[in-house]
């Protein structure tokens, strides 16, 4: 990965938004940006300078994996030094010190951390602590040839297991067995770890969108699998609908549509397109059969070193999409007390439409 | 749980810090308040009422969970909805309210999007957010018969485990062949999830407290195996070092000491005590040996509904242990280039002592 081009990506926007310093305190962000990969890291910019802020357990993984700043290994704690560090480099500034810090992330505990640290060095008429906003998320919108080639082997590594997943599923089943087997599969294939909390939702829980596992057994129904693993930091999300046991017409009709929908969107997709018309196009398939009421969440969303990422593919939203984009494309229909169909797979944005990087089939499947 | 008797008691917190009114973002916080156990919700207090935002993913599971608080499911941001509420119980009042948020968890965003609900209703002079520390969370410190039941049981789940997991070692297998077993021995045996990532470290990776499980075979040392699991939401946590291949003298000297050192903390903790003597004692046992120095974090800490709370075993801290707490009992010796051990019990201070919930025997393995 090419942190250094990261770091100088960044500058230029620290630059027009005239800051003289900054903070990343968000680990993914720390990890975009220069390499680090471990639980306790301050990034801070200043003078033009990058240096990186980490404890003793960290020592011999910094060294490896940091790129593009200074390192700076301390038993203190990380923001304190960092900000020691940052008020050397103001000493003999006249002018205030405009310190950007990541508003998302950044807790009320930290901001008065930071400012008593550099107090101690600077007059506090000196700096102004500065709350922004999606700086480095913005750049990681876009992802580049190594994020691409890593998030396409977390996608296959995550479609390679499902056909033994397949192979678990029967009556008797209980949901949280399923997803035992399932991060178990992931994981002996080579996981770093699942990237949210894995969702087995049989027979009525179909129908609830953000259901957990339970000791429930499959029964006959619906059972919607929704997972996805880490590879090399980055996050794969992919969900399937399978019928457990003799399906009748009426859920062959649910999936049908949904599938379409599904479909319609990836055919959307497209470099220079507003994200809410993809949005629009899924929805209106669903709208024919008169299914729309029944989709009550948005189409899809980025996916990168966070599973939930920028773009939001929902109603209304105007951003729009760019090569390098990894999104997912996944509409639903959810019949309360009868049960809910969801289709999802992870989508990479091209020049002239989209690479889908899941490789499951989506034809109906009961088993 | 008695939901409404831990409400009552932050009441009784909230008036002695003049808080007009407070407001819970923080999860482990608002589920241990009100029992909901989803991932998105607010908790707010004003004008010696509870109530409870979320969103209309959760209408279902609020209604069975929460207790002790009025339920309010809006389409918008929960942090809005409760900003609203809390300023029509104040637009009568004439002075300046006084609202608590918790320092530690509430971001710069956060503040923003409250502080901008609120004035809308109410003009800017007329209320402050006032950051607050550990509110909640010294409630929290001593469990309650039904948070040590729950806790009881999930490191019996966990310590459940232990003998099918020491069937799969053998020098041939990967560090992350047996995280994969181990996590769906748990899965199987009913856990939620794990509460942290699984350590399995072996050989001269086994010196690193910190480590990941990686694609390394066991080959011949100290395998380290430090995990737990999540039962209805309250945490489990354990470490036992095993050899795999046969173990030389000096290592089971160092295992030893480290088993002594954990017996001794174990027998030092009891209700009264300030913390930083039980540390004191354990790391006595090394120094004796001349190995405190490879001791390098502190003796414990608290668990809970978190894996890492209150207190904090560390040296000189003096905060005084009491019956219903939960801590570890962890001491550790790493030596780099050759290898680690670390062993870690669960356990429950008592009025006259303590009682060790985690129940794997301790005795020196090689495998």
């Amino acid at each position: 990965m090419n942190h250094p081009a990261r770091l100088k990506a960044l500058d230029r926007s620290l630059d027009a938004g005239h800051f003289d310093s900054f903070v990343v305190t968000h680990l993914p962000n720390v990890r975009y940006l220069c390499g680090f990969a471990g639980s306790s890291a301050v990034l801070a910019f200043a003078a033009g300078e990058w240096a990186f802020f980490t404890d003793g357990r960290y020592t011999e993984q910094a060294m490896q994996q940091v790129r593009g700043a200074s390192l700076h290994v301390s038993p203190g704690a990380s923001l304190t030094e960092a900000a020691r560090w940052m008020a050397t480099k103001f000493k003999r500034r006249k002018m205030r010190v405009r310190i950007g810090v990541e508003a998302e992330h950044f807790t009320l505990a930290l901001e008065q951390r930071l400012a008593n640290a550099l107090a101690e060095q600077l007059p506090r008429s000196r700096f102004r602590l500065v709350p922004t906003s999606d700086l480095v998320e913005r750049l990681r919108v876009k992802k580049d040839a190594d994020e691409i080639r890593v998030m396409r082997e977390a996608a296959k590594l995550a479609s390679g297991i499902f056909p033994d997943v397949l192979r678990q599923i029967s009556s008797q089943a209980t949901e949280n067995e399923i997803a035992a087997e399932l991060e178990y599969l992931a994981r002996k294939a080579g996981a770093e770890k699942m990237s949210f909390e894995t969702i087995v939702a049989a027979g009525k829980r179909s129908a609830l969108p953000h259901a957990r596992p339970t000791t429930q057994r499959l029964g006959r129904g619906f059972v919607v699998l929704d997972y996805g693993v880490i590879l090399h930091g980055y996050c794969s999300d992919m969900t399937r609908t399978i019928f457990s046991g003799r399906a009748d017409a009426a859920a062959r009709k649910l999936y049908d549509a949904v599938l379409e929908a599904q479909l319609a969107g990836i055919a959307a997709v497209r470099s220079g397109r507003p994200v809410g018309e993809v949005d629009a196009v899924a929805r209106a398939v669903l709208k024919k059969r008169k299914l729309d009421k029944y989709f009550t969440h948005s189409l899809g969303h980025g996916v990168g070193l966070e599973i939930h990422e920028a773009p939001r593919l929902a109603k209304g939203q105007t951003q729009v999409l760019e090569p390098g984009m990894v999104i997912t494309i996944e509409p639903g229909a959810y019949v309360a007390g009868r049960g809910g169909v969801r289709i999802e797979d992870l989508v990479l944005v091209t020049e002239r439409g989209c690479e889908v990087l899941s490789s499951t089939p989506k034809e109906f499947v009961s088993c």
